[in-house]
């Protein structure tokens, strides 16, 4: 998976962790994650008419993945990825193409397209959701009354203001005709199974693509104060209805893959002293640079001997300068910057989609016996990814068609 | 396993962890350990004359599992333990004692008794070793013209003046007819398959139970200046033999148990965020309860939401005065004791084979529900035990059959 490997891979540690990275990026392949769930689990699909949709990343090879198990009784399939996600063809899947990270136009209209084919459903059907990461801005249907550019202008407004997740959330399901447990009223009555692949903190199912399957429980004074915080009187969000128990009821939903496996696949295959630090992280990149520092020498120094560290997250970036460059290759960076003569380190840092932030790499790598000039200069034009490129710090898979948030990896200890 | 549950499992979390380390005790078994290891790695047990001799706090459990694998073709069994291990009859086995931690003319009258048994080994025979924490003070035999108190002795000074266990066993290696690969001398030409439960840092196989069957290359120079560092002129450590090559080809030594073990079951049981620390942690006890306080903190300034952590090795504690208790149990109280008001929390730590230092417990539990008055008062009299004993915070399992050093395990977040 990692194209740049011989440029990169220029010390024994580096060649280890790139290994690991490469194996388990295949291992943890959507196709391989949906064919292992269903057949450990041993999920049976017993109905005449199968109807398949799916959004994000990995709609794709979580397709191809199911294909085997539903082709027999598969009466329609149509699927919404990322306009430069790579795909082949099978003759009875429609695919169709969204924007991302912004919603759009593009969205809009394959969403209505994809859910056309869902016509006439009763008990007896079974529709399979496939649902994964950049399935927000994919999959989008604004509200009666409400356009498309409302939605983009209201969630960057609120983006801008530093809102969390949940706030907007809770406001693009108003928004939306499809989020929020809202597509759950649009299957009723058929059966609903859907798999999910988690690219969200705690892996929440009312998060993951906005949870277009999970029924959220706002409170209407949440939902005020929140549209007054951030939008003041906005008229256009007055609409709030609360979905009845019974659109849920036939609906099994899975996560099949998340963030901890990549990380627990990695830490099972170095056979070194590891610490496993899970997933979850989050906040500002430079904080988690420090974070970092602070936890790898409290553990070294009671451990004395080098060990293996790996968590997972999704970290922020204050964006001033309009260089290339992500949140991964920043973190890289930023632990060098802050890292003292005594400690001896490899990390590397890459996004699970194989695109970190706004450049052609997945994420970067760097080592203390590789010294890297200029950090701060670069940091400053947020242009991470043209440094690291002269300094085989680079990581460059392409699209990977999987979303499990970032992986951090490396080897620590103090002389 | 836990035979005071109910006197401390006082709350929901206090349950779960409780509930987790009676199930990790009972899966980690050595009969069960030793069993998966042979079935799993299809090891074959081909000759007409079996021996097995085996010592340490795990041996009865270890013969246990592996009985039914070679009892057919067994001609001699015979193990030491500690005086108050618990076993029963097996009418084919000689169950010998020996002292610990100390070891002393019981441990040397066993040891000598119990490698009686091995007459006339040749190459078409197979002598199986079962070796655990423990065995160096349960399995000695002094070097010619050195008794078992000089090796007290020696031992006591150098621990005295705080010498770190390479050093040390390298010196006992010295001392000792059994030590540092020298027991492979005595079973050669049969071929020999040991099993091991590891309790030491990085599972270093020269140091548990003093490395009897592991080749040990020490540079004679740094034999000399270690004996003068910690010993002066000390003239009954003069003989030194490198042991041939040969001795060794027909050895295989197969580690069946260690701490990851433990936590990698821990984690893999725990349904919520966690993060696995890993084993290896050493030091003083203070200090890591300090150098937890850090990690933790840091940890959760990204994650923001609480999670379980894990994590093992073997701390040391200043002792002081005379009361009962061990270093587990100063753990939890010493977290305790350097806890800021805004962390919750709830933190156990145990000894694997059901033993804390001087102490009926195994090691204590303790949560910042329950806070627990006059700290410092036990402490600065070693008097650990008595203070959980009264505040719901004594873990008593007795005599456990295992050890792979201790384990901690809790719940953590900031209000």
């Amino acid at each position: 998976m990692i194209e740049n490997y011989n440029d990169i891979a220029i010390t024994d540690t580096r060649r280890k962790i790139l290994n690991i990275i490469d194996k388990t990026l295949i291992a943890m392949d959507p196709e391989n994650a949906i064919k292992n769930f269903i057949e450990k689990n041993n999920i049976k699909f017993d109905s005449k008419r199968i109807f398949l949709i799916g959004f994000g990343k990995a709609a794709f090879k979580m397709y191809s993945g199911i294909r085997p198990f539903i082709l027999k009784d598969l009466v329609y399939a149509s699927i919404i990825v990322p306009d430069d996600e790579k795909t082949n063809d099978y003759n009875e899947l429609r695919i169709l193409r969204g924007t991302h990270p912004f919603t759009g136009d593009l969205s809009v209209s394959s969403s209505i397209s994809m859910l056309s084919g869902l016509k006439n459903l009763n008990e007896n059907d079974l529709v399979i959701v496939l649902i994964s990461g950049g399935g927000s801005s994919l999959f989008e249907i604004p509200e009666d009354g409400i356009n498309i550019d409302d939605i983009k202008n209201i969630s960057k407004t609120m983006m801008d203001k530093g809102c969390d997740i949940y706030e907007l959330n809770m406001v693009r399901s108003m928004l939306s005709k499809v989020k929020g447990g809202k597509l759950a009223t649009m299957l009723y009555p058929a059966r609903v199974i859907s798999f999910i692949i988690s690219d969200v903190k705690n892996d929440d199912l009312s998060i993951i693509a906005s949870g277009p399957l999970t029924r959220i429980d706002y409170r209407i004074e949440d939902l005020m104060e929140t549209i007054k915080k951030y939008l003041g009187n906005d008229e256009r969000i007055k609409m709030y209805r609360n979905i009845d128990d019974i659109y849920f009821n036939n609906v099994k939903q899975y996560i099949i893959l998340k963030n901890r496996d990549f990380l627990d696949y990695i830490y099972s295959n170095i056979n070194d002293d590891a610490v496993n630090l899970g997933s979850n992280f989050s906040g500002n990149v430079e904080d988690l640079s420090l974070i970092l520092h602070n936890i790898l020498k409290n553990i070294y120094s009671s451990k004395r001997k080098p060990f293996y560290f790996m968590l997972g997250g999704e970290t922020t970036v204050d964006v001033k300068g309009h260089g290339s460059g992500g949140r991964n290759q920043e973190l890289v960076l930023r632990f060098m910057k802050n890292s003292s003569n005594s400690e001896v380190y490899t990390i590397a840092s890459f996004g699970t989609d194989g695109i970190d932030g706004v450049s052609p790499a997945a994420g970067g790598i760097v080592d203390s016996d590789h010294e890297i000039d200029n950090i701060n200069e670069y940091l400053n034009r947020n242009d991470s990814y043209n440094l690291l490129i002269k300094n085989h710090g680079a990581i460059i898979t392409g699209r990977t068609g999987n979303n499990v948030s970032d992986i951090i990896i490396g080897l620590y200890y103090n002389k």
